[in-house]
């Protein structure tokens, strides 16, 4: 039908016009991976961008519990101007921005002037921070550590998903899914958001309600803060 | 302290006295990753378990969007009697179980018996019924293919999460989540299931209602639905 070649003949068109949005999530050792895979899942749907997956050198990244590896497509220094960047993050981020020795913290530093959106999530902020940029930036992370971003100069802020201007950070883990589609509707449309969002079937219904302090029972959130003290304990062992 | 050494012993002896529970999540190429990808991140907080990615042969697996490769563990036939199993899907699995020559089929076949829990997230209820297992059982799987299920005997049932004995079917990708969380409190309990849910901050806020058909606007569902007919279309191509 004519009205059909005209719509794909203007979606070429614009498509050969200008470059794909380049979104480059950066993983690094005992990564949490649902942190990267939220938001990818996400991203994957957005019409004309290309996702690449970076760390420190190209070759499987190992995760957080030592049982799950995804394959980086190329070092951090391949990739000096990527419209989007995506931080995610794990217990190792803290002894990471603490030390800031990590070259991820010098590749963010040196790519976020040049980005359309700078975005993390969980711990990931705890990356920012190191790298300079929350100053003075309302920011999230994993409720566990969230106010630790003062040390950067952020100001902590309890909400599952935080935009301040083209930084985005998001709460724990698999809040990353709520930040991507906010992102989508924040680059494109609300429609295109919607529409991944029922691609991916995200009508949650978790079977308990218990996915933040606020609602949790307090002795989980007494047993959940212990577990996370001692793994933070132990991260800081290994990375010293 | 002395009632940390007892605890501590009491701990080591429970878990010496018997095998982890043994988690097999089994990939293929063009697996939709977050499909396998949110069951890993809630089942990997479960105590005494090992988690094993299963595919072909051991190596990197591609996902539905070829951006995205997961290292497998093992092969199929290196797992004879895995304790639970999670079977994701793409939409790669419609024509995969309309042919029924891939491995997984006939692994899912061998395997169920012995299982303590056989579960699937998304289009993987395509393979549980290629391979046999859903023979009058309600289940789920993407809400635009789970009519279909009725072909292999299943009785479609439009819940997020669907339980049938020690078969646990799960509706569209991000359903996995929910499911695993589920399966947590029914194989151990509750409070650990709380934990995992805090632990990953799962308090799900989409910044749209648009999840499944019933809420989402109707060209959204029309849109999306146009989309899932195309991809079907495109993927029996590829697999003949």
């Amino acid at each position: 039908m004519a009205w059909q070649r005209v719509v794909m003949k203007t979606v070429v068109m614009t498509e050969t016009a200008t470059a794909p949005l380049s979104i480059a999530i950066a993983l690094f050792d005992r990564v949490t991976m649902l942190d990267a895979i939220g938001p990818y899942s996400v991203l994957a749907g957005l019409p004309h961008s290309e996702i690449t997956f970076l760390a420190e050198q190209p070759g499987p990244v190992m995760d957080s519990n030592g049982r799950m590896a995804v394959v980086a497509h190329a070092a951090y220094s391949e990739m000096v101007d990527p419209d989007v960047i995506v931080i995610p993050g794990g217990v190792i981020t803290v002894p990471m921005s603490r030390e800031k020795t990590h070259p991820i913290i010098d590749w963010i530093r040196h790519v976020h002037p040049g980005t359309v959106r700078t975005t993390s999530v969980c711990t990931g902020s705890q990356l920012l921070g190191a790298a300079g940029v929350l100053n003075g930036v309302p920011a999230t992370s994993h409720w566990y550590v969230r106010d630790t971003l003062s040390e950067f100069g952020a100001i902590p802020t309890d909400e599952r998903v935080v935009q301040q201007g083209k930084i985005i950070t998001a709460a724990g883990v698999s809040s990353g899914i709520d930040m991507a589609l906010q992102l989508v509707a924040d680059l494109q449309t609300d429609e295109v958001a919607q529409a991944i969002q029922l691609n991916i079937e995200y009508d949650p219904d978790p079977p308990f309600n218990s996915g933040h302090p606020r609602c949790a029972p307090p002795a989980i959130t007494e047993m959940v803060s212990a577990g996370f003290a001692g793994a933070l304990e132990r991260s800081g062992d290994q990375a010293s």
